[in-house]
Order: structure tokens, then C-alpha cells, then sequence
């Protein structure tokens, strides 16, 4: 099989609503050679777009800059109102290691990105997930505390300083966090009841919240017009905590209210190897290899 | 995701003994544009080897032809000697679907790459698999009875008269087999138990042949090393006939013996699909589609 590098990158921008605004940092991702654009989605009440592209680092690490580039001259935060959480014109860009490369590989990738949107388009930056220097800037949220308009208060605060650039917000785009993580599979488990506080109840059996697994959150969810009840999880390390772990144990859980697991749902991208260890597991396979897959022979 | 052809093709050529000669017949396959050359073997004792490439079908056919052209010119099967069932210099061509392309485009292909062996190569060839012409002819080793030296003298009776070109064999090629046919997945499943007439019963339960599930050959085979036993077996369709239900029969008709499933192997190149329908059925998935493998989309 040809050795190739395959790096995710999922950039949250702060516009949904002028979509002529999305188009022109979309193109900049196009443009870029060695990344393929696979989807990209606004939502106007968020007033945010989610991008997805791939590539190998290098250029994922070029069509990021070029991104925030064309979002920092388009974007001010100064008139961004939106109901999801946000810091700056580029909100968050996470690398993701699918194929051919560590996460090790992808947490310094992210650091040199970070400096050099520091350095260049002089928006101080912060790091998070596995490339985060501190443990509280591990999680988003701690980044993300009190919003645009709270940071720029507290930004010169001990605790709030950034990884990379002055203690002071871009005039117009604020603040971007960079950082790696692991891809997530979104994984929902439908039951035969309509008593939602057993889905609450398993939901937290398996959240690490409470006690669950590692990497899993999760909540229960009413499907009404199906007059049943969804765990609904994200899953952050399919590789420590895999699908069919999470469901056998779920499934064990529900036995004990005599209630079924009557379906599944994946939403969105999964990496194939999660699927293939969810067939492996099932099947016993005593010695598989992915490169058994015959497509894999084919890029 | 792009749409793509990709048809498999795994030609077994009257040659196993000769490498340079080997090599020279691959070597057409190499050179071949839109093809990709995946692997092939070499048997002594069966002085036979097995190629695999890929493409879209009008280069597979481009390379199955100049393949043919070449071991025309380099084995005479007059001098042949092996251990294997064979007809010809280039014994048969299946042709095989794996994506972006249908079992019946796949016969059409097969059916004109048959034609112009014969009408170039003056080679007469026959049609197999889900290409056979006559009901008998599915079936590859009804072609090859009596092999090479017992052909040559039956080919003018009817039953035996080729699909294309005259009654007569190619004075050192003899003939060829030209078809199409699914993927095949070679499953083995490995038992509890040292007992081999408990793999035989449960082989003959599976198999078609004894009643059991179509397009799968099975046998049982003791593992002496291990102290267990297998089913070993070819799933020749994996879409209507899957590889869970062949397993979960098997499970259950061990159970009966109180013998576990320890294990399974999938031996060789596997289509991505033949798992992802595995993980579909044991994770429950209401909704799932292919496109939601991430890496789908790279090629």
C-alpha cells in the first residue's frame, strides 16, 4: 500500500449568516493544492459555518492559514452576535490524525499553525486538546469562558494570557484557539421505551462524566414521534473506547429494564477503521489487517 | 465523492515454474495505463500463478488482453506439466465487480474481452461464471474436464464446443475461460474442539451443496497444532449470502455440541463492504451508507 498522510481539519468560523462571506474562505481551502474539501454547513442561528477538509499536514497546516487569513479581513467580532459559544472570526481549528500520521505529529503541527497566525495575522492564539500546554486549556470550553466579549476583558489576566502573541484581542477578529484532537464518531443508541429517564440512567453509566468511559459523552434524548428514547453520545477515542464497547455495554444496561436496543444511528464521517474494529470484534478475527481491505490497495 | 469504476481481475495463468517468464507476462500488466497491479503468486507444484490487478473496465480489459497476448507467445502447453486443473497457457479471466460497476457490465466486458482473444490471439474461448452461455458452463470445472490433453480431443463434440472460435485448440495455447463472478471471501471459523466430525456436520450445514446457504463451499479441517478445528470455507456471494449469518449459523449449530466459536481468520483481499456490512448488522444501524466512511472520499 502506498504510505500516504491523511490529516482531518474541522475550522469553526464566526459567520452563518452571510453566506457570499462563507463562499470566499471556503475558496481559500479550495485553492489550496494537496487538500480536498469534503463538506461545509452554516447555521444561522449559531451565526457560525463548520469546514471540513483533508490533506496531508503541510497542506492542511497552509489551507488553515489561508482560511483564517480571508476570515480575519471579512469577519469583525465587533457586530458577531450568534448563540453559540465563540472568541474570534476563526473560532477554533482542530487537526485530526486519520491516516499515516501521530497525534504527536499533529499536536506540533497545530503549535507551529498557531504561531504563525500569531505571527503573521496578529491574532493571539491558544492551544487546546492534546496540543494544550496547560491542563485547563485541554478542554475548549475553559478557552472559550465568558465568549468574545468576556475574554477581551480578562485576556490579561494570569490564567487567560495565550500561548502565542500579545495579551490583547485582534481588533476585529479577536482570538483562535488551535489544537489536535482525535476524530469523533457521533453515535446515537435508539431503545425500546419511551421512559426518557432510562436513557438519562444509561446515559450517565456510560459518560465519563459519571463515572462511564473514558473519551464518552453522552445524553438521554425523547425521539418522540418514534415513541422511543436515544443514548446520544460523542465518542473521542474510538481507538480506546470503541463502538461496539459502548453498545454491548449499553445493550447489558437496558437488559436490566427489559428494555431492547432496537437500532443505531452513525451521524456524519467515521474513520474506516472504527467500523473495521467493530467488525473484527464481532466476527473474533484472529489476525486481520486493514490492508486486507482491497479499496485500500487503491489511492 | 467521485464517482469511480473498479473491476477486479484475477487471471491464473499455466506458469509457475519459469519466473522470467512470470515476470514477463506481469510486466503487460504493469505497463498498462488505469491499471494497478496488486499482487501475484507462483506455485511449483501446480506450475501455475495467480495474478490480481484493478481498474476501470476498459483498462482491465486492456491489460487481461495484452496478458493473454504475451503467455501465448511464451507457453507451450504441449511441454506443460502441473498439478492443477488447466485448459490453456492462459487457463481463466474472471472479471469482478467491486465498485461503481455491475455483475452485468462485468459480463459484457468479459463477453467481448472472449471475443477478441479469439479473433487476434486465435485462441477459442469459453464463457463462465454469471457470463456462461449454457447452464453447464457456470460452473468452471465442467469447462475444464479432462484438462488441456483430454479438451483436445472432445472439443468438436457439442457439448464442448467453445463459445467463441473454431472446435479447435491453439496448437500450444490451447484455450481460455473468460467470465465474470462475485468476489470471493475466504472465511474459516475456528472451534473449540479437536473433534473434526463436528466441523465436517457443521460444514455440510452451511454449504450449499448439503442444504445449506448458497454460493458457499465449506469443509472441515482439523488444526493439529492448535488442538482445534475449523470450518473452512468460500463465501462466493457476500451480498446476498453475508458473512455474520454464515457465522451466527455456525455458532448456533456448535452451541448445540456446547463447542465455541474461538476465532475466525478472512484470508486474502477482502471488499471493504463485505465488513462494513458486518458492522452494520451487529451495531444495529438504522441508516448507515457508505459514504460515511471518511476515507471514501480521499480516492
Amino acid at each position: 500500500m502506498t504510505e500516504r498522510q491523511i490529516v482531518q481539519c474541522v475550522p469553526n468560523i464566526s459567520e452563518g449568516r452571510r453566506l457570499d462571506v462563507v463562499e470566499a474562505i471556503v475558496e481559500q481551502v479550495r485553492q489550496t493544492e494537496g487538500v480536498k474539501l469534503l463538506d461545509y454547513s452554516s447555521d444561522h442561528d449559531h451565526n457560525r459555518s463548520v469546514i471540513t477538509y483533508v490533506g496531508d499536514l503541510e497542506s492542511v497546516q497552509e489551507a488553515s492559514f489561508r482560511l483564517t487569513q480571508e476570515a480575519v479581513r471579512l469577519i469583525n467580532m465587533e457586530e458577531h452576535q450568534g448563540a453559540h459559544p465563540r472568541i474570534g472570526a476563526v473560532d477554533v481549528i482542530p487537526l485530526i490524525p486519520i491516516e499515516g500520521i501521530t497525534m504527536k505529529e499533529c499536536v506540533e503541527g497545530a503549535t507551529i499553525l498557531a504561531e504563525r497566525i500569531t505571527s503573521e495575522l496578529n491574532v493571539p492564539t491558544y492551544l487546546y486538546g492534546e496540543a494544550a500546554r496547560q491542563p485547563a486549556r485541554k478542554n475548549l470550553s475553559n478557552i472559550r469562558k465568558g465568549n468574545y466579549e468576556g475574554l477581551k476583558e480578562s485576556i490579561q489576566e494570569e490564567a487567560r494570557i495565550p500561548d502565542f502573541g500579545p495579551a490583547k484581542m485582534h481588533e476585529t477578529a479577536g482570538a483562535t484557539v488551535v489544537g489536535a484532537r482525535m476524530p469523533l464518531v457521533a453515535f446515537n443508541v435508539n431503545l425500546g421505551t419511551d421512559k426518557k429517564e432510562i436513557a438519562d440512567t444509561i446515559a450517565r453509566c456510560v459518560r465519563e462524566r459519571n463515572g462511564g468511559f473514558k473519551n464518552v459523552k453522552g445524553m438521554g434524548v425523547l425521539l418522540e414521534e418514534r415513541g422511543q428514547v436515544q443514548v446520544s453520545m460523542n465518542l473521542e477515542n474510538y481507538m480506546t473506547t470503541p463502538i461496539y464497547r459502548v453498545l454491548e455495554t449499553i445493550r447489558r444496561e437496558a437488559a436490566r429494564y427489559g428494555v431492547p436496543v432496537v437500532g443505531t444511528e452513525v451521524i456524519g464521517l467515521v474513520p474506516q477503521q472504527a467500523l473495521l474494529d467493530v467488525a473484527n470484534w464481532y466476527l473474533q478475527l484472529e489476525d486481520f489487517d486493514s490492508n486486507q481491505v482491497l479499496e485500500n490497495h487503491l489511492r
